[in-house]
């Protein structure tokens, strides 16, 4: 397998100058480590749990923001895409579009995405069968685009919570697709904070280690200067000052599982 | 509690012929029982398993034999929408705008639906905790629109199956809307057929009379002349010949749970 | 279906006069309604939460009052074995052994109960498919006991939470045997208080009505004078002076379901 | 951390020979790569899914090869007990007893295993969140017993099936208990073939990598020469050629992540 990369940014673009900032991290992280790094934000958070949370400055100042952060760092960028009638102009920005966990199943945003020529990262829905996603990497590649990434992001575990199955992460790598582990969203806590979602970020670094341990492509992680004031799911997010140590643990496992060094 | 009322309907519609002769037979039951009842039928199955799956006849000719229908039978209109740029012209045929279980959490859709002034029917999503969908209400009620039927129609248990907390039930009665159980597709098996879903339509009546004994206001059912005919979810629809037996003995259980009758 | 039929009383014996007060009032319930019942209580809780919690007068003592509430009641008596060295005293006194859930897959036990040649109840374990019970029912048919009960009592549903799968009631039918839906146990909320089990008495009656409209032969239920000062389960207990409205509305239930009244 | 022990065997013992054979190989694992080892094997399989499968020598034979097997290998010795009238035979041979999954509340048991003086590993039931482990192991150590161990095996996830949640094996660390992760009953899919539980060896090392990356103290595997062979659990059984294989990545991830070397 190729050495891992690394997802990661804020969860949702708070304004142009945070956002540059926590890019700029992003890119030091890339060069210090040797490592593949895409800048990953939100323009519109659109499920969010509550009609009064912060969802974001909207598809085009976003997307202004995101061509700003490409053209000042170099990195790739991703973002989400809810709707069909977002695909267009998002591609014009985007290299990878992402497609989120609840809407997995949408046929149309599915193959609006194909058709954009873009990578297309679908996240599993957290009701959903590993083995299932095959029908949403085949509704893709109905149009063509091979360039698929499945993302891991937890499942349903009764009410108000999620478990990661790791076994998903192999079977999901039977299509043929890369695969990525989402860690911060895996350890939310859905609904669980009343009108918005908890988090857990004490397990992120340690579910990140072990995923990678199972054989993974890539890491996926919502990141922050500051979490504890981030205005979107700071409770499962990374603070950026410590990504760099827990990467290297992280790589050295990834070496070891890929057999680029004998144990 | 007000008696029970009746959603019903194919699950998609396959063509206008076959829409009218199901909704007349609907309409007999109606007049037959005395109870109310309410045609649904999607015009587009937007988040079929697989890429190939039939669809419908698309929105706009599907509003149109929904229209006829209600023309003809004067029964009320449920049909789901799956995008914001649908809401207004399902709203011109519409009685009842239904947001399907994966859409849920999607804050622009409740709002445009709100927005319409039509009842609007949400689904509890697979991946939700029942006291949860009152964060989707109040999405709903921000627009003014208090006219909100909640539907439960089962919860991820695992993998390729659906469980039906009743609980739910009395849950989300709590939140002052009625509430309906949706059975048929209560007994889904999520993607357990490999490129569809397969379903378990002989636990339809029993987790029907189970629903109604909890204290339900309606109860939703996909029907068909011929269920192992259908385009779509035939696996799980009941077939239109056995419904009026079916519902007797509900009604009676619905009846004494609402203390019409003294037991 | 032959009517159904009550198992009811305290979770664990606290002492003599109170068991017998709770069996007096059964026996009332018995002969007002019409119905069978049968006296159920613990002589040792084996699997409290914690080390501390209340056990019960322990096997010697309790077996003996178990013995003058059958000789003062006339009522059949239901008590659970946890261990094979229990069963040949308990077989003495008791008319059913019941094996405790978490139990259901110990062989030697099943065997024991079965050689004992009294009805043996079979709670479900909440780790367990209920198709897999077949496998339970042939050890005890492997004795040649064939008066088999089986009891559903909830299914792990994530953490410190049970849910109950109706289905599972007609599924365990297709073994032959009568089929019993313990309501009490069924909301608890395992381990949900820390050092004890919380439980959820509002969801009982509801839930009971909800099993019966499925079809089943038996209910079961932990009553109790005054439930908040009961020393087991009190949570979920049911209040004794409440139980012979709530059956009479099941009971109307039951005899719709069973075709004794045309609905 | 202390850098991690293996507990290894067959299911249960076949004959006294096979048994020898293993042991014999596992003291070479240990030599060779420097690890400390623990023998296990079950004398009575006292929870097979059905009454027919093979269930062990009894206790008394096969407390007997145990003893052969520690006087000839010097492995300390693990086998699991299933009732109080175990323990004494058993701790007069074994290290550690070790309470089954499904018994890890009885709470006579735990007190007699912890009055053994001997250490006791608990299985954490497939029905018990992870943080209700501290219940169990209070009850042992109210008997002045503090030597425990706590194994991970799965969790309850719908029917025949079980997932295994990696927090839990940070969150019973908590306890302050060394914490072992069981891979191979991790990927037990209970009953699910029908009269015996399937199991998906193919992910055995991969969760082992992934459970060790969290940071756990032992490993659990069941290996066997031939699993295909095995009169128990081959489907998820280790074959024991591989095993040194799979040890020496393990082993390089658990030193990393114990910070023995610098990543």
């Amino acid at each position: 397998g190729s050495p891992l990369a690394l997802i990661a940014g804020p969860c949702v673009m708070e304004d142009e100058e945070l956002t540059l900032a926590i890019a700029r991290q992003l890119l030091e992280v890339k060069r210090e480590l040797g490592i593949g790094v895409v800048f990953k934000a939100s323009f519109d958070k659109a499920n969010r749990t509550s009609v009064t949370s912060f969802r974001g400055p909207g598809m085009e100042k976003g997307l202004a923001i995101l061509d700003t952060v490409r053209r000042q760092t170099g990195l790739p960028i991703l973002s989400d895409v809810h709707d069909v009638a977002q695909v267009e102009a998002a591609a014009r920005v985007l290299d990878i579009l992402q497609i989120p966990a609840f809407l997995c199943r949408q046929t149309d945003l599915l193959l609006a995405a194909g058709n954009s020529g873009k990578v297309v990262n679908i996240k599993k829905g957290q009701f959903l069968a590993p083995w299932d996603m095959a029908n949403a990497v085949a509704k893709v590649v109905s149009t063509g685009n091979e360039r698929i990434l499945l993302t891991e992001r937890g499942t349903t575990f009764g009410y108000n919570n999620l478990v990661v199955d790791m076994r998903a992460l192999a079977i999901m790598r039977e299509t043929g697709c890369p695969v990525v582990f989402d860690a911060t969203h895996a350890v939310q806590l859905p609904g669980g904070s009343g009108t918005s979602s908890g988090g857990q970020r004490q397990f992120v670094a340690a579910l990140s280690r072990a995923a990678v341990a199972m054989g993974i492509d890539g890491l996926f992680w919502e990141v922050h200067p500051q979490p504890e004031k981030a205005l979107c799911d700071g409770a499962n997010s990374l603070p950026l000052a410590q990504i760099k140590a827990i990467l290297r643990e992280i790589l050295a496992i990834d070496a070891i599982v890929k057999g680029r060094v004998s144990p």
